[in-house]
């Protein structure tokens, strides 16, 4: 299972415009920082993974459109306005930050050769730990297993196979038979457009719900997890993933459901010491307002819409990484995995 | 606060199209049963006790549009079609059931006189039902409260003042600050369209959320409570609602935020133990695949789309009915109240 969600082309990152799907499954080129920056600002490509892996291509593109003399100056330009695009994911930064190290560390004439590897490098690495990742979770389905997933942690959302969603594709590779759940999540519907949209495509069993019906459809099947993926896990254990996440996992633990995140450690942020410190990204109010269609909000009425939220570690069963599955108290485990990334 | 959701003009029973709020405000005159058991089914008028009261106005046109020698069929033939249009809002076979019983009690010449008596009675008791739950509900909250709500079970869901909202109506008309954090409630989005419509013509604070976004806000914010409506109740004081109702009590639940159902008691179905033998509505999926715009699940994945779950009682903190607040455990006093009605 690969999902071409973004392919370097020679001259540009060719993306799948994320916006338009199920409908419309359209590719484009970007060959200019800007356009890729605002690419990850309208979703067009979005995941914390995937951000972090377009980014990291943002800067190779920056360096190739400048003149020698100013290249240095355009890879620090395209640094700083990517790291504005989005708040919450870590990956972002830390891919940011590798791209900053190699420049530094390059003379001008190699510049563009030696981004290149290494944003290629990030892609590589990223598929490589989703499929390890993979292979952990998948030990902890039964043959027969019913799961639930929240927004889009798929191949979509990474280099091509997915953090939580890449536990189904392991587990549906060594033949078990799952069923899942796809909250749709509101209110961009990641959940409804592009999760079940990728497992369908591979083969899997996927029923879309509206977020709110996950109680009542936890209550009534015998569920065996809840995968999740995650934009930002502070040295606690405490993850931030899309809206609504937080509600879910008190709900599976209401059910004794076992709730697990799965991140690659490119996500951990040890500088963190719990999720208070994560800032939570504030988006659009018209992206509740106007849904897909017409107003359904009066325009009388005010609008929250927070991109993010923080579940406690304590409602987390296990972090799924590509060490392994850590097990609460998280601290440990992922310091001395954050070591030996 | 009085919103004009249904009223008899003589001829015919005039509805506000629910459908079209909050963009449009508009009203049409029922003449006929099948359209009004229509205006039922696509939720033009929705929400537990209005439907009561309006099925109740649909025997009266039945009668009227019949002649003398075929009315009494005609009623009975009324009763059943409207009988059909839902099955979770146990205050529809209520209203029905007393209409059948004045039908049955009345000479041929006085059907349409005493039916329309009775519906008018069913009419004006709601609304004094639901100022009495409005009164004792407000007597739960601050001077200055945070709430949250669920759904419409607002002036538009009822005769015209609400119960869930009655509460917030009742406690502003006592000078109590509030702020109102609705759900916009998946999928056909009552909470947004509706709630917020109703409270702001109100002059009420009121923020829409995903329903997603519940835990988050709670988390974050100091509430005094979540007031929602209820479709049917069992003897037991499990109590089903809108879909999602379910899930916000557990979250209440775990923030240590009290959960109340506000209700009158032509909700409560004494014959029903608990919540497992309340019907439960599956509605169409083009619900969720289509939201209020283009498709945004793909043809391929599947869609789970029921209308209501169960909130066990134990979840629930107080059921507020016409007579009082009902505390657990919720039998002993709903046997009594259903005894003086």
């Amino acid at each position: 299972m690969k999902i071409q969600t973004l392919e370097w082309v020679g001259d540009g990152l060719r993306l799948l415009d994320q916006t338009l799907l199920p409908n419309d499954e359209r590719y484009f080129v970007c060959t200019d920082v800007e356009v890729l920056a605002n690419a990850i600002e309208t979703l067009q490509v979005r995941g914390a993974p995937a951000i972090g892996v377009a980014a990291a291509y943002g800067v190779v593109i920056a360096a190739m459109n400048a003149g020698l003399s100013r290249r240095r100056e355009a890879v620090a330009a395209a640094i700083t306005r990517l790291r504005k695009t989005r708040p919450t994911a870590v990956n972002l930064f830390w891919a940011l930050d590798r791209m900053a190290s190699v420049a530094d560390a390059s003379a001008d004439g190699e510049l563009v050769t030696s981004l290149l590897k290494e944003a290629q490098a990030i892609e590589v690495d990223d598929f490589r730990r989703c499929e390890a990742m993979g292979r952990h979770g998948a030990a902890l389905l039964p043959d027969e297993a019913t799961v639930f997933t929240h927004c889009n942690a798929g191949g979509l959302a990474t280099s091509g196979y997915g953090t939580a969603l890449g536990v189904f594709y392991a587990a549906a590779e060594i033949g078990k038979r799952l069923r899942v759940f796809a909250d749709e999540t509101r209110p961009l519907l990641q959940g409804a457009r592009l999760t079940a949209w990728e497992l369908s495509k591979a083969g899997i069993d996927v029923t879309v719900i509206c977020d709110n019906m996950a109680a009542a459809v936890m209550r009534q099947k015998n569920v065996d997890g809840v995968f999740v993926g995650a934009d930002r896990i502070a040295a606690n254990g405490d993850a931030a993933n899309k809206i609504g996440t937080y509600g879910l996992a008190i709900i599976a633990r209401h059910h004794n459901v076992p709730f697990y995140v799965v991140a690659p450690m490119s996500t951990v942020d040890i500088s963190i010491p719990d999720g208070s410190g994560i800032p939570i990204e504030l988006r659009n109010e018209n992206e509740v307002r106007r849904g897909f269609g017409p107003n359904t909000v009066p325009e009388s009425a005010q609008v929250f819409n927070p991109a993010f939220d923080v579940t406690p570690a304590e409602l987390i069963s296990g972090i799924v990484t590509e060490f392994g599955i850590a097990r609460p108290p998280y601290s440990a485990a992922l310091k001395k995995w954050m070591e030996a990334v």
